[in-house]
């Protein structure tokens, strides 16, 4: 996440939202951030997300994440929304949003993603 | 990819390796390799698979990919196997296993994906 | 979508509802309604949300879809409501949501999809 | 299962085929077998599958599942044939290849599924 520049930008309980400016070296071929990219911020404010309602001690996994690619992600910067669906004691289903930021400002999605968050509970005593 | 030290390994017509050597930076808080960064092996080897078998002059874009991490990505380096499963005209369907490597070469499979590549046809004179 | 019960409730342009009435032989071994039953009306529900917003004439077929399901498909009654996320000329991505409906008219949401449609244009003079 | 007429063909320890006979009523608009049915196949073999490999008593439920529909489902009858990917205590993971069979026993893969099982573990005395 430091290797990309991404940043926490937002952390309430079940809602995570991360940001990532554009930089030159993250995209592929045509000049839009690459999917793995993309995929990089969507999944790490996923897990933010479902870790933000686990217990404390818990540690989060991802278990599977499946990722549409809506649009081009051009922008000036990019923004990873993540939402809890449904909680669970052992797994936890998120979804995130993912927007290209023009310089004005405007938000166009880019990207949703749908995935399993796993709860590795603190067990010692 | 050239950020992260991914590099193209293997390219047969509708199949593709990408092998990446392990580098801190691109962990996650258990040391493991980020869900992103194996996500971006994975569908950069599908990308190109699919691209092997589109005719001269076409571009591909990744439509959507599904991921389950099926166990911690721990190794010295991995690998990205991508095969094609059914080309098309329009859309091509690919799937690609992620292999952790050990100091020993013993391979373990960490992820697989299976995802949905579009290609973009050349039209001009 | 005739043999198991499932009914058009709401058509929209770009939002469909199809309802299913509980019966039992569409259920599980646990006496829940059967994955893909849920899949059924979900993926019916996401197929005509794409083709209302496509031209006369076209047809629609599904790409691809991915369901999670939340919780025990539970109910008198299953509502499937599914929503165009992004209208495409050739690709149209769509969620739908399944609810599971008590005798009371309590909605649950029990499952959540998310997939890509293909239209095919009709293409005579 | 037993309404649309499945059946159990082969179990062996994380292998599982399902065959559905075509009926009409099972079908969509353009007559190829509709893309719940072939999940419902898909699933059930995935879920038995996985199943096979847990202990005695345990129960199995579907976390998610992916399909990629990759022809038309024509055929005089279909074959879901799953495998498991990776077992594991809590997740199992598992692949289901659906062929449609045509009436001189020629096979063509028509959809793959990659789904996620869950194993409820029998904790009574």
């Amino acid at each position: 996440m430091a290797l990309i520049g991404a940043e926490l930008k937002l952390a309430e309980p079940g809602v995570v939202e991360i940001t990532l400016p554009y930089r030159k070296d993250l995209t592929q071929q045509n000049g839009y951030l690459h999917a793995g990219m993309v995929t990089t911020i969507a999944d790490s404010a996923a897990g933010y997300a479902a870790y933000s309602l686990m217990p404390a001690g818990s540690e989060v996994l991802s278990v599977e994440f499946k990722l549409n690619l809506l649009r081009p992600a051009k922008g000036e910067s990019f923004l990873a929304r993540a939402e809890v669906i449904k909680p669970g004691k052992t797994l936890t289903v998120v979804r995130a949003d993912v927007f290209g930021i023009s310089e004005t400002g405007t938000r166009e999605l880019v990207a949703t993603l749908q995935g399993t968050m796993f709860c590795i509970a603190r067990d010692r005593g």
